[in-house]
């Protein structure tokens, strides 16, 4: 049954708010930072509906004021920010799954290609002024051919099938470790923990593309590790915690063949992601780094827009929403 | 008609000596490098086929020596080394044309990505310690979206079409310049000089993949490079001279968001490709090099080696050789 008139409070500026324009004819829109104070205190309490990128500390002290709040749709993939503990029960939360899934699956592919090519390592060894011919030795270390090798995706939600598709049309093998039956042919699904046992193990480049909950924070530490090949390039554009720092560390500067490619980092002291680690893996030849800069694209080209529009639009027409997040995985 | 028992000479070491065993129901197999002195003045007249990789400095002085040699098969796919003026007209010379096609068009779907999504820059900051997250402008400069866009190859052969097959499983669009039409479904074939100016006019990526022959060296000079998207990226695959080294130069210093990227570099003072360019790419931002490595590993897993095999049995066998070099376009 449709809603009444809502009221969509938008958290933050956004590049593109036109995106927005189609549900002016469901709700009023308003954009916390062009209102004032008064403005806010009167209408908060009257929002009942939520857009946010990421969570805006600003938040923190606003939320509890929006009385009448009963949506939150989240513009990220990943909802591991959201103060969960602020919300109230009667909230429900939906993520932007699959907003920046052909996004950041060429971008994985990317990593997976600078690194297993040592396109990344050559280059800089090159302005360092090392002007070598690389033997075939060193070719035969450095430079990895993909077709026939195997892809393990752990996490095969909206990233990992769109890596998945980009690298079967290299040649490549696909294992997929996740919560549902696959069905992709082609592709051989793997499920609990003896499936991801058999994907670390089988697998000549893992790629991480789990959302960052209790049960996969930590996810890959020095036992999963010990389970990969030698030479495997592990790539993590899911959140940094999925991988222990400190163990992935001490295998890298332990097994100079591994290699680890990640868009996504730790947090720092304040919680939030930084690209200034406390070790330095900057300093590393087998690792890639990249700041978080495989998703925006996203937000550039309005994809990630999509499926907010979409989802508040079933918001409003009572229809069932998409993408709704259980609080249990997180709290 | 199957010829005599042959003897077949090979020009260097191979890390895979067992690749050449076939051969030996048809020739006397003769390594150069195992070979003394009084051997070689025993041998050297009697060879009728040679097998060389590059053409090392040795066989300046025992190529005249050769005065049977009828037939020489390189493993390089390009035959711009080859000493043509010290090699009598009646030697057929093949190249290895297809030998590594796919281990390179890997490789430059690498060097696309990591132009493309900027992971090199990325990383190389990262390690200089600059920690900034990138603002949504920064990103849409840096980080090119793929679907939908125009790749543009220029010499549509073995690497090309390869290379092809990879681009077309992410959702861009090919445009392919060569001498031949095209048969692909989904890719557009070019010819002639009005093609060309099209493929560089339209392409946001462009990937030369031709030999170097009198024709391409140069190919691509100011012109061509102005006649391109500002934006674009230009990976060379090919052979370094096939770009103008100054007009790429100044064509990057004013327009940083133009990229090269190139795995193929000029020749220094004694004729070599050399990665120390006299012009300082190394310090350019939107450059991206890598030492020649694209290639070798079609050597270490043995396909480089199939092609000349094969080549070889339809000599001794009297059978059509594959790949005939027309001398007329390097002489």
């Amino acid at each position: 049954m449709p809603r009444e008139r809502g009221k969509l409070l938008i958290a933050q500026s956004y590049n593109r708010p036109e995106e927005f324009k189609p549900l002016e004819r469901y709700a009023d829109i308003f954009w916390l930072d062009r209102m004032s104070e008064e403005e806010q205190a009167r209408i908060l309490p009257l929002v009942d509906c939520l857009f946010s990128h990421g969570w805006p500390k600003a938040l923190d002290s606003k939320v509890p004021l929006m009385k009448s709040l009963r949506f939150l749709q989240t513009g990220n993939a990943g909802v591991n920010t959201v103060r969960f503990d602020l919300l109230d029960k009667k909230v429900v939360v939906c993520s932007n799954v699959g907003g920046y899934s052909d996004e950041v699956a060429e971008f994985t592919v990317g990593l997976m290609m600078a690194a297993g090519k040592s396109i990344v390592g050559f280059d800089r060894e090159l302005r360092s002024g090392d002007y070598r011919h690389p033997t075939l030795d060193v070719v035969g270390r450095r430079v990895a051919f993909f077709r026939g090798k195997v892809v393990g995706i752990v996490g095969y939600g909206g990233i990992g099938k769109s890596t998945a598709r980009m690298v079967r049309g290299f040649g490549m093998k696909v294992l997929a470790y996740g919560r549902h039956p696959v069905k992709e042919r082609g592709v051989t699904g793997l499920r609990g923990p003896g499936g991801l046992t058999r994907l670390l193990r089988e697998s000549d480049v893992v790629i991480l593309a789990v959302p960052l909950t209790k049960a996969t924070k930590g996810l890959i530490g020095a036992q999963q590790l010990a389970a990969m090949k030698k030479d495997a390039i592990l790539v993590n554009v899911a959140r940094g915690e999925v991988v222990q720092k400190e163990a992935v560390f001490a295998h890298l500067k332990a097994n100079p063949g591994f290699s680890y490619a990640t868009d996504v980092w730790w947090p720092g002291g304040d919680g939030r992601e930084t690209f200034a680690p406390d070790l330095p893996f900057n300093e590393l030849p087998n690792f890639i780094g990249t700041p978080h800069a495989s998703g925006p694209t996203a937000i550039i080209t309005g994809t990630m827009a999509k499926g907010v529009v979409e989802n508040f639009t079933r918001y409003f027409q009572g229809r069932p929403l998409k993408n709704v997040v259980d609080r249990s995985e997180y709290q």
